[in-house]
């Protein structure tokens, strides 16, 4: 896929963070693309479900529903993906994984490549500036998000 | 915990995995317990909702709501977790993970010891049976639910 591409399937992961910071959630968006058509979007919840594992990664996968296979899947995501999110990356066999930023959390992405993953890193200044607010705003709700773990 | 109290705790765990037989589901069921208490019970509901991401400890861990911490917590699973449910594990610091068997799926008992989960596995022949029995009769379903990887 293009980079042009690239930078518009993030926007639409950028689009459902900030859709999850409006309603007081943790900003963190995903999408999913096969065959270079959408297949999934899909936003942290763990505010508005009360739903600790409806990270945004999960909550991508979930709303996707059954899938016969995830071989040329890419999943796009404002933020590189904690343990739980690699790990359904993996045991699901997703392609290839774009990431908007990890400046505010490190992630997985040598654990992906290691893992045969395909890992992109977009360094998006938006992605990067919507955790920088949130994480400012909110820091008890983000520790409570990744339960304080920044080294797994 | 006492062995007595691990195989009652894994007596609920198959109980959710024995529902979850009977509705046609992948028979997987998870227990979580803080303090010598059920906090919450869950089973894998890839066919009862279409969610490939509710496999019984994710559903476990769903239906617990949002926690301050996973510390002290022990997750009975009848069936050893694949990479997604352990990288949940590893991300929320669960402390002890109890298996009911691993000779249907591997999983990542190793993974999880190395990062410094307790893992005790019962090799618990009901739990061994069900997947049997569910193994044979919906192979398709079961390559399904793992992605056909058994592997990572």
């Amino acid at each position: 896929m293009s980079d042009n591409q690239d930078q518009k399937m993030m926007g639409l992961a950028y689009q459902q963070a900030y859709k999850s910071y409006l309603e007081g959630g943790v900003p963190v968006g995903a999408v999913m693309v096969k065959d270079g058509e959408v297949i999934s979007a899909g936003h942290n919840r763990r505010v508005q479900d009360g739903d600790p594992t409806a990270h945004g990664e999960i909550d991508c996968l979930r709303r996707a529903g059954r899938q016969s296979s995830y071989n040329g899947v890419t999943l796009y995501t404002t933020l590189s993906p904690c343990m739980m999110c690699s790990g359904a990356i993996l045991q699901f066999g997703v392609t290839r994984v774009v990431i908007g930023e990890n400046r505010n959390f490190r992630g997985n992405i040598e654990f992906l490549r290691s893992h045969g993953v395909q890992v992109d890193l977009l360094e998006d200044k938006k992605c990067t500036e919507l955790m920088d607010n949130f994480i400012k705003e909110k820091p008890g709700l983000w520790d409570e998000d990744i339960a304080g773990r920044t080294d797994v």
